[in-house]
């Protein structure tokens, strides 16, 4: 028996009229360092209708892949509303891989057209000799014309292209498991791996975030979106911020905290989400600047786990609670969020907080020990960690990896435990987690409370071989500009913090700790410094 | 292209579990005039799954529907759960209808058991004569076998029943376009027509009811769901509520004013949904008793306009603002909610509260002449309003009435206008509306603004024949207890607001305006009342 419901396809052009038309005058603000740019929905919209017509006109048909290589931009949303709205499929390109995996994603997609952000134009125009399948580059801002004319491409300027269309536009009858969008996974092993999202997909995770329990974005928000456009869909924010109504704040490239901490001054952001380190460099800054946060009512962290040190310093100082959230780029991003549930005593908040959150409606998850059977909640069963959900990938793109994905789940290669009222803790990646005498270390547990140790800036851990346990952490530190770690005083500190097989027996002070093209630390340069002996190790005996 | 997300069935099972397994410790709370009843979703997911045990005992398959005749109760959440996630559908009987009605609808939708409240069961047993159908009754509360004896039917006490079967269930893999629940409109003409929800409608409306800009249901609210079960689904909110932990406060069948400020004292809703009339009748008991409002963030009205003067009592008495909300059985029921947009000044919030709201996420409006042409938005273009979405009906069971449908949209019966912000205003139903000299008088204004005037407790108008304008506006007017309404002076004080042409010539006072069973006013029966000369009619010059 079928229901008599219309259909009432979900659709990314549904979300793009649904925002245009109920708040026409909620503003997109571009930072650009000097200045800014600001549009409204009601104009951002026409200028949207005046790209699709661009596109159509040199050449994009359905399923086109229109890839784009830029920061959080205003014409970086007028992609990705645009693209799918006319029935291509957008693609973002992180401007951050390495010019290999650059060509390798573009080829693997087959990238008709990108759009392109002229400070980085250099870096695509690298790469552009081996992309065969692109025909034109549409760039955004000043470039100079001649660097590009060996490449024997079309090249427009974005702002000439679309004053010369009209910015009215009938849309294509979309089916919403179409393609939609395409990101790659930015694996630190292997070749990337291609997630498709569909229109549908977007709708979902786009009204599931808009929800009271998430994000609870509304017409009276103002998201200063600090995740790029390229890396997770920037948390979807995009997308669910504009079906909120929410004023979007775009801070271009300048991720940097002196230039956060103007665009906070000056916009007044309610809301943002962002990668530990960016919120550690701004709490940093916090210490020798002025810096008002009073206009945020939250702060979600992503990406990597985000320490109880953050949090603290996030909460003295802004008095702002920093709620984390876990996905990825298969999961589009938002899984779960950290926010404690009613009624939480005030002391026992940090308990959830450094939790990764409970599953948006819409997510399930579970966790399924190393022989594939799904153990039931409690935090004593670790394993790893599956997840399904309408806006979870069921496969990669050209089927590539299908041992990731197990009855329809997919296999996230987290680590972790699931509470008896449905909160996820993140234990470690499978890959990271450090085994020591049949027993298991966390890499991210360890890495939390060196990060407590005063003067410390950042600290990674990885195993390294042992002839007795197998493995054994190495703690990589990284100091505070201006401060010394004593080596035996940061294990002094732990020994109260931590069971006493934990212990780190060997810590190597870095300058940096190496980083993957979408800020998470990238252990496997550390394992390779190691075993190259680039490594200066301290001892430390216990 | 497809895209390569998983395919993630919305369903009420997914509802069901996700509610249970994140606010395990969110409660149900029945009232029961002289105590409660309090089950925790963790529970109450076991009695859910009890009872699908039980259905299938007695003979429930997929598809079977299961009728409900009940106030709002943990029993009857527990039927909303049970019987859709069992891949039956669920069909809500109003328990107010005359019995002609309710043989006919439960006779076209065929319904096999019937789940019923025992204080309503001789309203039922009285029908049941003419219901073939109907194999079995579930009774909840106590009863008197020796009514049913001579019906031949099969009887089961429910909490017996339920006791009676295991308490885990393995649920079935459900399309989400398959049938989850029926319910049939309540209208004044014509036959009652039925209405199929699919689990995907009622998961999406209940999604979009959770964002910010709407209810924004979370797990640190607690809803007083005023509106019956048995009427466009209480708004949806046994569903969203659930979806979002927040506590549910059934009031059973105590819905005067002296039991609803006995609840609001012992529960602390945050949040209720109500006709006009029941806000109306509590406003009228606070000028006599104290009642503490103060938990609540918002309370939304519905059904019919909610008048200015009840607004503006709501607002005086108790600090707290109504939001008007439309919809219909055919809709799920929520189109629009009549929350102003951000920033708007203290002094201009009325013209937005006064309005129907504005679309939620997933909805599309518009306004159609009668010619069928697509008008415009614009306070100045009047006409039928149509809207569509993946919670409107497409159609009616069986494919009654055709005509209500326009190139897949449902023409509502409402005549409104859309404002360039996305607002909606109902100036009336299409039936109601007055033809007075080729211009229209609308009814619900008229109204709004009688009720204004000191003394008046209810007014309905409707248009009287008359020889040189066709129609013109009778207004019927009922005094508050122990007020007295001077019709002259009601005049006097209309036309300060209202336009000249639009003033009654006659008044007539009334004890009641009639109500339909779903407590709007009844204007076929005034309008056969003056028909009939019943009326006393008192000619006012102007």
């Amino acid at each position: 028996m079928r229901s008599t419901m219309q259909d009432g396809a979900l659709s990314i052009t549904s979300i793009l009229e649904y925002g245009a038309t109920t708040f026409p005058k909620s503003s997109v603000i571009t930072y650009l360092g000097d200045g800014a740019i600001t549009f409204s929905y009601e104009d951002t919209a026409k200028r949207v209708a005046s790209l699709a017509n661009a596109l159509t006109s040199i050449g994009i048909r359905d399923f086109d892949r229109v890839g784009t290589f830029a920061f959080n931009t205003q014409q970086h949303l007028e992609a990705y509303m645009a693209v799918p709205s006319m029935g291509a499929v957008i693609h973002t390109l992180n401007v951050r891989l390495f010019p290999d995996q650059l060509t390798f994603v573009i080829n693997d997609a087959e990238d008709k057209v990108i759009i392109v952000d002229s400070v980085v134009l250099p870096l695509l125009a690298k790469v552009l000799p081996h992309t065969p399948t692109v025909q034109a580059l549409i760039i955004v801002g000043p470039f100079d014309s001649k660097m590009l004319e060996p490449l024997n491409i079309d090249t427009y300027d974005y702002e000439d292209l679309i004053a010369a269309h009209s910015s009215t536009v009938h849309w294509p009858k979309i089916d919403e498991f179409q393609a939609a969008g395409m990101c790659y996974t930015s694996g630190t092993t292997g070749l990337p791996k291609g997630v498709v999202y569909s229109h549908r997909s977007t709708w979902l995770h786009a009204i599931s975030s808009c929800s009271a329990n998430t994000l609870g974005l509304s017409d009276t928000d103002r998201s200063m979106i600090v995740v790029p456009m390229f890396h997770v869909n920037a948390w979807g924010v995009p997308y669910s911020g504009w079906l909120a109504g929410c004023d979007l704040i775009m801070p271009s490239r300048f991720l940097q905290a002196e230039h956060l901490a103007k665009i906070i001054e000056l916009y007044r952001p309610t809301l943002s989400s962002g990668v530990p380190t960016i919120w550690n460099d701004l709490l940093l800054y916090a210490e020798t600047h002025d810096l008002d946060m009073s206009s945020f009512r939250g702060i979600t962290g992503g990406g990597s786990a985000v320490p109880k040190k953050l949090m603290e310093g996030f909460k003295t100082r802004f008095g702002l609670e920093l709620w984390q959230g876990w996905g990825m780029t298969e999961t589009s991003p938002i899984c779960t969020l950290g926010i404690p549930p009613r009624n939480t005593p005030e002391n026992e908040r940090m308990k959830y907080l450094l939790s990764a959150g409970r599953p948006l409606a819409g997510v399930q998850l579970r966790i399924v020990d190393e022989s594939g059977t799904v153990m039931p909640k409690g935090v004593e069963n670790l394993g790893e960690i599956e997840v399904s959900g309408p806006w979870i990938t069921g496969s990669y793109y050209k089927n590539a990896n299908p041992e990731n994905f197990r009855d329809g789940w997919l296999r996230t290669g987290d680590i972790g435990t699931l509470d008896k009222e449905g909160y996820l803790r993140i234990v470690d990646r499978t890959k990271d987690v450090i085994k020591s005498g049949g027993e298991w270390i966390s890499s991210v547990d360890l890495e939390n409370e060196i990060m407590a140790f005063p003067g410390v800036y950042e600290a990674a851990v990885i195993g390294i071989p042992d002839d007795k346990w197998i493995e054994r952490p190495l703690a990589c530190v990284v100091p505070k500009p201006g401060s010394e770690v004593d080596p035996k005083a940061l294990i002094d500190f732990l020994s109260t913090r931590v069971a006493k097989w934990w212990l780190p027996n060997k810590v190597t002070i870095v300058n940096e700790i190496p980083k993957t093209s979408v800020g998470k630390f990238d252990k496997k340069v550390l394992r390779k410094a190691f075993t190259d002996g680039d490594l200066n190790l301290i001892s430390v005996d216990q």
